[in-house]
């Protein structure tokens, strides 16, 4: 084709097509809602950054995989891999203008040129939220009452948190003298619940013999209920109660196993139970976390993996302040979540949002089909009119394409008349002959029906 | 500070803190919920693309203030700096899947990097909608009736859509035997609002002499109504009705002061006539429109310049494939807009949505506290619990620097007792001893008060 640019995107991006968009956005939209309600507050910070400041962490994988350049003035600038870092810098600029606690979320694009074969896109929606600027549990807890909550707000139906608490590890790990292999045992139980104990019990017995690799995996057990497996982590990291001086933080924290207690209390009274489980497996890798730790499935699809991962760090903005802040948070991968809510039949793909087509029938009535549409809309029903009087059948093969459930048709005998035809294009019922008011309401009453679903509607 | 790096960001880039991120994201999704309204779906692509796509107009400006490097796979890629050549390109790619009439909207970042000298930002946030695959004009008329209607919901009062139509000049323009010159007439017609009619009638009798000048400038003259503005319009440039064969369009379009007269049929039988202005001298610079151009003011801040602006287009997608679209769209630029807004006193800036501060006065009472909070928002509310129990006047301080307007406050006494005290931050007001119940209606009543905003709450 001379003279013409084919239309492609890059490797790893996608453009991201109404059906997909629409639930999205509802998706986006409903997360929101939840975090506002818990008092949360939205931010947002650049998307490209200086690399000194993203790379600061000099992780090599991330490095490797972080869209760097040099920009038009010089400067060696990245596109944020993550919202993790871009929060550490904005807590450190703005110390002195946050009130604490603080409490943000921030849904936003991160780029990694990650190797495309294993079904990653190199562009994708992340959600965070934290609560920065407190050590109490209580912050921790509401973490994780959030995010149970919200899974089911969205449509995701139950979900079970597994967590467990980073310093009553270290404390066994202390006990049994191994704290100089920490990383790599915690990498190993990181991976109980894809290998399997047997796996796990050989890998660790490498590592660290097979009388420790016994009492690991005894510690990593869940009993048969929270309060069995609390006793059990206790006894067994015994005498070490892992308090310590929290150095900037407002009080001294109480021991890691008083902390899980605090937790399994609060879980009690609000009965909760199914869906806060104690679970000493849980590490999560990232020697970034220092107390709780948790991880969420989906009861419905334990197959997707956790879809919500977070826990509590001391020292958030250590790379660019020397006053440490500490906190609480988690993430969200959006784009897994909404594999999953598609697998559930959660997600409510669409082609529109659009509840009404007006019917173009005669160029002379095209200002009477825009306020039918203007007065459908101050009724809280969104309208739109086809453009042309094209014929019908390509017109209702339009309403098809996009998914919208009601047609009102029009034409000049009708309008002497003063009624409306109104078609359910899903049932194919017909309430033919009536006035446009019988119709508007009647159409409420029809859309009303379809919007009973578990994200909320716009 | 050795060890630590100094937190900062990119010239020219800010952060979104929470007190203008909030109003933001209501004014977003109020645009969103008035475009759905109108049957607009959204969509997204890629915030990198091929140089060679984004790049393809080879403005010389833009391809100066582009964001353009070379990734790690060695492709020349580029930060899209703005939503129209994406949107060609998608239009493209997608032609077979997409149904036509296609109505999409598109709220996302763009980058260009501009003179920050000139008070410019190097992100920001765009907003563009477009109904592509109709020539009818009644896709024109709802271009401009859903953004008089937009601009009236989300509190930016009265405003005025100036319209004309760039066939219409162009005829006068060929009558006059000015057609190679009327990039640079136009050019200076579209200066006319900043400069005045002498210094235009000057500039173009340096053009084009002053007997054109003078017809000219009767020509962009507005008349006492549409109509006569309308009239005057078509007897300056007779013998020329503008119409053509339309390459690809589903119908040929009547010739350009046919159209007009159908918008103002319109404008007339919607009483719309104080909200749509035909102004002969609206041209937009581009080369890119051929039909309908408008341009939208703010009744109480005309100041402000156009806040939003657009017009028909024949061939949108003429660089990526030779299939022609045709369409009519437009473009917000947000931040231009919030800027609008705040001025108006109608941003309503507020650093968090939360509606009750619960304050936590006891440790025992904790859980209790989250109990409140749970019942809070299971009742529309937006809660929070203060994490730990601080100073009271801490917390007090805590709700202050958040906005947050009411407080529950409860001791172990209260507690014993099952009452609550209930205080309106605002008013001072102190609703004591009432039980809970009555305390969460009262906040209730209290709140929607507060939230009797132009921008509907979220």
């Amino acid at each position: 084709m001379d003279g013409v640019i084919r239309p492609k995107v890059l490797k790893g991006f996608r453009d991201s097509l109404p059906d997909r968009e629409i639930p999205r956005r509802k998706l986006i939209r409903a997360l929101e809602d939840h975090f506002i309600s818990y008092g949360f507050v939205p931010i947002d910070t650049p998307a490209l950054e200086y690399a000194e400041i993203l790379l600061s962490k000099g992780g090599g994988e991330t490095d490797k995989q972080t869209y760097r350049f040099t920009d038009r003035g010089g400067r060696d600038v990245s596109l944020r891999f993550d919202l993790t870092i871009p929060f550490a810098r904005y807590v450190a600029l703005h110390q002195h203008d946050i009130a604490m606690p603080f409490k943000r979320y921030h849904i936003a694009k991160v780029w990694r040129g990650e190797n495309t074969q294993r079904g990653r896109y190199r562009e994708f929606v992340q959600c965070d939220f934290d609560i920065v600027g407190t050590n109490a549990i209580t912050a921790d807890l509401e973490i994780m009452l959030m995010m149970a909550g919200g899974l089911k707000k969205i449509g995701a139906g139950k979900n079970q948190i597994r967590f467990s608490h980073r310093g009553v590890f270290n404390n066994l790990l202390n006990r049994l003298g191994l704290e100089n292999q920490s990383i790599q045992v915690l990498r190993i139980v990181d991976k109980m619940s894809k290998l399997g104990a047997k796996e796990i019990r050989s890998q660790l017995t490498g590592l660290v013999g097979g009388k420790n690799a016994d009492l690991l995996l005894d510690f990593i057990t869940v009993e048969k209920d929270n309060p069995s497996t609390l006793t059990k982590m206790t006894q067994l990291a015994q005498g070490f109660d892992g308090r310590r001086g929290s150095p900037s933080g407002p009080r001294e924290k109480p021991p890691a196993t008083e902390q899980l207690g605090i937790i399994l209390d609060a879980v009690d009274e609000l009965t909760m139970q199914e869906n806060l489980v104690l679970d000493p497996s849980i590490t999560r890798g990232l020697d970034y976390y220092t107390g709780i730790v948790f991880e969420t499935y989906l009861e419905n699809l334990p197959s997707l993996g956790s879809v919500c991962s977070g826990g509590r760090y001391d020292n958030l903005t250590g790379l660019f302040t020397r006053n440490t802040v500490s906190g609480v948070g988690a993430s969200i991968g959006l784009d897994r979540l909404m594999t999953g809510l598609e697998e559930l039949d959660s997600l409510n793909l669409t082609a529109s949002n659009t509840d009404i087509l007006i019917l173009s029938l005669d160029e002379g009535l095209l200002v009477h089909y825009q306020r039918y549409a203007r007065d459908m809309r101050e009724n809280g029903l969104s309208a739109e009119v086809y453009p042309e009087p094209k014929k019908i059948g390509a017109q209702f093969k339009y309403a098809e394409s996009r998914d919208i459930p009601l047609a009102l048709i029009v034409g000049p005998e009708e309008k002497a008349a003063g009624i409306v035809n109104l078609k359910d294009l899903r049932t194919r019922d017909n309430y033919n002959g009536i006035s446009f008011e019988k119709a508007r309401v009647k159409a409420r009453d029809l859309i009303s029906k379809k919007h009973n679903t578990a994200i909320r509607p716009y």
